[in-house]
């Protein structure tokens, strides 16, 4: 994650907060006076957002010094403390709520990308995110997925080529889509294109395709596809996966699951702030 | 919600999702086809973001037709249609995702509003949310939660005073943090103060409280809260309410219940677009 | 004063009189050169914006020494020197007339507020500051009244809930604008309402008014709202202050009394930078 | 005044003022309702900002019809209407303020500098201003001095040259200073050195400065000083001048006089905005 | 291009050179006249900017009628004339520099991918340009080059992978560093690598690379290259490349042919707005 | 150059380039290995932009350890070694393009303006630049030409008055624009205005203009003008200046040259960055 990036968007995120200032904290607590807190997860997870909670806590005045107990990635079991921090008392309370907003959430990813990956463990398959993300959140929340063990899609609509039903109507079928996106895209993307079924399937591998997205296919189905692809193209499974299932998808032998409930519906970890 | 407010961050989205330019569409849809298209949701719920997602729509260009068959806070079932939009197909295709990401999010929080708001109908409690949103998107989730007919609870850390368990323990005491936060802050804000025990919250209303947070309180001791309190001040539940008590809670008499699950954990709603 | 804003907008004030650059010390001024200067007060004053300068004098190339003789709040007799401070001399040229702006302006305000902070001592009204301030320069003046001793009313539109005879007038009436106003707003702001004479007093009060603004309320009318309202809600009274009337008007009893002149009309503190 | 420049400023002034939201107004006045009124001087002025007024009420949603009954430059007497406008009621009550705080000011520094331009009318000297003006709103102070009849110095340090006693401490005398600033000047910009007394008026001359600044010469100074430069160069007076000494100083013969007062000591004038 | 960002950094290079108003144009231009100029080139070239001069005009205020008489990618002899405009006579004035500064440089590099392009014609090999663009204008010299007939390479370091002589080295030679990029890269983007002989070619094929740059590679080991890698990966010839051998790269059957020159050194083409 | 204004821009630069970050060097180079490098120039050349190198070598994490061996206005024969640095080895490749974009254009500029300065240097004619610098990069480009020997010209249409033959147009004629000009143009400014033959020039004599610019005068109607002005304005020839000429040009007498290629034709100098 880039650092510059991240602390960019996290002074956004304080802004959005504290706005014009911390009321109930300046009232009620002494300006100056130090205090030290640690950070813990009330649930088991795998850590993901350490160092973001940092980056908040350094958004303050105040020297921070910054003793965490684990780095991202740590599986974590509760009550377990993620780290213990010394700064002004005052930054402490009033930025506690948005980096714990921001752990309890990265956290989470991160926990559900390890329970995919671990589902699929003994086949080759890499399980993949996708722009099913919260608006304004991409960066960390693909971060999150992979601290999980998971990887990254395309980041955004630029850095990818991935034709999707709606293109192909617009385009007037599979083959001339991939035509006109081999003809005019960058020379280091390659070509993906989402098929429904066994014969777009074909369509798409003459074509020229790099890459195929198999769109909501059953696992039958998916696997008579890799045969057919006899491992010209990547396949790409997409859509009504679950952590069920994730498994029978990954042994048809496809190279790529992409789940959207990675980023989409996240139940957020319980993390804490206690002064000490 | 404030409109201009709103689209400056949709502008951010869209910013964050499309980057230098769309290249798939780009490469494989005709510039200029008009095109037409619904959104429709395939589970039940509560309707928010309908504006929102037309927003997202006009951002890009080309005439926008916008045909709503919903406004916010209808409750639809699955599978539903929410809207009918004609403008250029390109656009269609690169926008589709941003806004699709926003209404399925914002519809589950009203759904999960309503929800709350159902199950204490029968007293006057008034179910609130808290800070626990989504890093940057407290805007949309407010409105949300609005939409859902619950309340909003302080926007942020300058425009309420809420005296927390670590403001206390700073302030040297219940009733030195109410005192200072009496003698200092703007003369329209009323003093909120967290109690987590009877003897707090007597100190609290000898101090001057206009509002009293209980804090994970159970039910019975909320009931003896009450009680004491006499109608003097404001009483909020928070914390370890779910959908299967909160009920019980609104039967203790208390004015607020706030529940953080309204925005920290949201399963997002599946709605989709389908070109017609 | 939130140090990141106001150094943020510090920031903005020297582009406006810097410019792609100060031409003249670039020509006249060798490179590197260190300078000492001291600034001092020409009349009497309450200083108010110390830090403020200190934060201009930072904000170009050069490691800067600041020697204060004097903290916010001090009241200095003419001749007197508010500060030294030793930096690169180009750099305090430059600098110079935007810090003298604000530290004259500022004190200023400090100085007129502690005026009328003097003359309401004897009793415990609290003197106000009002909406009436410089565009873009509130979260500055808002300091220089608190420096002066005086209290701020809300920030903005957004964090306190006053109710004027416009919206009143909208509303139809005083009763159904309170109504209103207490069953839509966030349960931690107060609702404020303006009068203009005892009959509409009479119906804040029985509309659940927490604070009545008595607007160009003379000061005997002001003693019998004081006697009407007896203590169930603040009282403010505002407009027509002046420093001659302002004690007669604290003698009446009400709580607050607003003062728009603290910042609408300000002749400026004459201070200057000396070099040595 | 460059209209794009004003509006960017002008939103800066609403978000501070209006910050989330105008929360009185959204609980008080329905949404949608239409509203007129007039704004109103209660004292006689020069009118400055009528245009700049406008831009404020068109930031929000809702047409605005604008009926002015002056234009910048009028002379009003009291009480007089500058204007009727009608658009959205809400948003008349959420700019309002905003609209009448530059209204105020600017016409007061109009008021200002029509009375000095006033008392030096039978002569050729013209009234500039100077710097001291008010950090962040000197785009808005210059326009309003040349609605008075005044003249503006340079914007800032970036587009004139003017040599202050410090600069030519740097550089070791006026002859020096003017040397190093003739030879590295763009062309294009006159070389103003500011002199003390006579024998630097005459070093100056020597060095082949284009205008000189007669900083706190009295009178008859100032008359030997237009002896001494006999016509070669533009004199300007500056420091002390008053409205009951600016008339002496215009006869002595020089140029310009500057005049701080226009701008650093506003008192402002009474506007109000009536419902109709 | 994108038309919402292109509009953006338009608007940046008008702030840099009218900064805070067009002096010369108030001072002698009436407001409010209307004007109609032509903007004609005055040596033959590939145009290209006619919108995006287009979107300078209509920054300013007035109405804009644009009567254009070619499209990007037209062929001008000399003197020819690209469009005529009509709108507020200042506007023209105070635009025209920025305008004109734009379109002299795009349709410069336009005519020299032209050029370039020409000269492979007989082949399929393609032109492509680099990263070495004027720093903040790759969004148009980019689109400058596609008007030319040439193709873009990646836009900037984060939507392509091509692992320079400097990656190699860190990462321990070329097979690790294909294998590293391999693993780690999204699926989407192709992995290309520069080799610098042809035992490194054979190791790049080796390690599963799907493009090579053959840096400065002359052309008689480029044709072995491209015998050696017999159509299994994409190849770019890359350095050194000028309008003299350009052809006799492109008949050794290399894919593309990347060319600095397109941008990073380049003769303005003389362009001129005349009024009418 | 101002250096906060230069780093401002050179992250917008690096922005451009970098976008959401250098996947090539994140996959392939360790993280937090350091690096050394050296930059050299590959001909010969006037150096110019060394700290704007190292400016953007700091914008990205790691201590840099910077050894020039040169500094701007330097002439370098090739190859020649500009400088050494160490710093994070992946942080070098990140920013190596960027800065590299900007030392070889600033460097070819400066190398130029050398020559022409060179050219004039038995006169006292200055060489200075023009507006049709690089949208975006005016202030890195004047300053590459003062660098090489040169002055500039304004900044912008702000800060200079320079009536053209358009505004001579539109005022009706020389002796009107200039008297409109000195009518009201700030006191500091000059007013310059362009001619074309030797009646314009007596107009502009007559009208009091303090400097006037001949455009595209050949040499021996310059003479004459030279004689006619007879010292009373600064002339400056423009227009078809080359290196060929200008030296011709100077000997006519005229003030200052203003020659366009220095930087609107510039072919960049060759340089580049090797690991050591």
């Amino acid at each position: 994650m880039d650092e510059a990036a991240a602390r960019s968007e996290i002074r956004r995120f304080l802004a959005e907060d504290v706005g014009r200032g911390d009321i109930t904290t300046e009232l009620t607590v002494p300006t100056g006076r130090p205090g030290t807190a640690r950070i813990e997860a009330r649930e088991g997870c795998v850590v993901a957002g350490i160092e973001v909670a940092r980056w908040c806590f350094e958004e303050l005045e105040g020297d921070l010094e910054w003793r965490p107990e684990v780095v991202d990635g740590d599986e974590l079991r509760a009550p377990g403390i993620l780290t213990r921090l010394s700064t002004d008392l005052g930054s402490i309370l009033t930025i506690e709520r948005t980096a714990l907003n921001l752990l309890g959430r990265m956290s989470a990813i991160a926990t559900q990308a390890r329970r995919y990956v671990a589902a699929v463990a003994a086949t080759p398959a890499r399980i993949v995110d996708t722009r099913k993300t919260t608006p304004g959140l991409r960066m960390f929340e693909r971060y999150a997925v992979r601290v999980g063990g998971a990887s990254n899609h395309r980041f955004g609509l630029d850095d990818g080529i991935l034709i999707k039903d709606n293109h192909i109507a617009a385009a007037g079928g599979v083959s001339e889509a991939v035509r006109r996106a081999r003809a005019g895209a960058p020379h280091g993307l390659k070509v993906e294109v989402e098929v429904t079924d066994l014969a777009q399937l074909d369509e798409a591998l003459s074509a020229g395709a790099d890459a195929v997205l198999l769109d909501n296919m059953d696992v039958r189905t998916t696997t008579e596809a890799v045969q057919q692809a006899g491992g010209k193209v990547l396949l790409e499974s997409s859509g009504g996966i679950t952590l069920e299932n994730v498994g029978a998808y990954a042994e048809t032998g496809v190279d790529l699951i992409s789940v959207g409930a990675l980023t989409h519906s996240v139940r957020t970890i319980d993390v804490a702030l206690e002064l000490e």
